[in-house]
């Protein structure tokens, strides 16, 4: 991460507005945020930007979505690979 | 749509690997294929993606990936909004 942490959302179990009120909090003070998930949790990551969007409208545009995969080590010990996704939020040029 | 419908695949219920087969098929004589879902079932498009590259890699690449929301009537009665993505896999320019 060579990033400030604090532009980056990672989502996780949490409700999903919880994501929603961060990456807005974020927004008020960095240009761009980016939000991060893996595994099933990707479809609550396009979720929050949505909403994100919805509630900033229109203030707000996603400037960038990767997707990609990643290997981790199950507790079994085996590799597994995760589907990832980071959607990036940035204030629109007017 | 505008586009010919064989070049789409929709996510849906089925096992993942029949996605994955499908898209494969398509690839072989469409220079595109994007890839759609809706939903709980978005993260599924991403897993079906990133088997598709590993299964024929080197030869394609993601070409395009894009967020949406799409509104649906529910069946009580009321709008609901369902985020969607779509990703566009196409072969590598070598």
């Amino acid at each position: 991460m060579s990033n400030n942490s604090n532009d980056t959302i990672f989502i996780g179990k949490k409700p999903l507005m919880t994501y929603v009120t961060s990456t807005i909090v974020q927004l008020a003070t960095k240009p761009s945020v980016t939000i991060k998930a893996r595994g099933l949790t990707t479809s609550t990551a396009i979720d929050v930007s949505q909403i994100v969007l919805k509630k900033t409208k229109p203030a707000f545009e996603i400037s960038n979505v990767s997707i990609n995969s990643e290997s981790l080590v199950s507790t079994d010990g085996r590799n597994r690979d995760v589907s990832a996704i980071e959607i990036t939020i940035a204030r629109k040029n007017s």
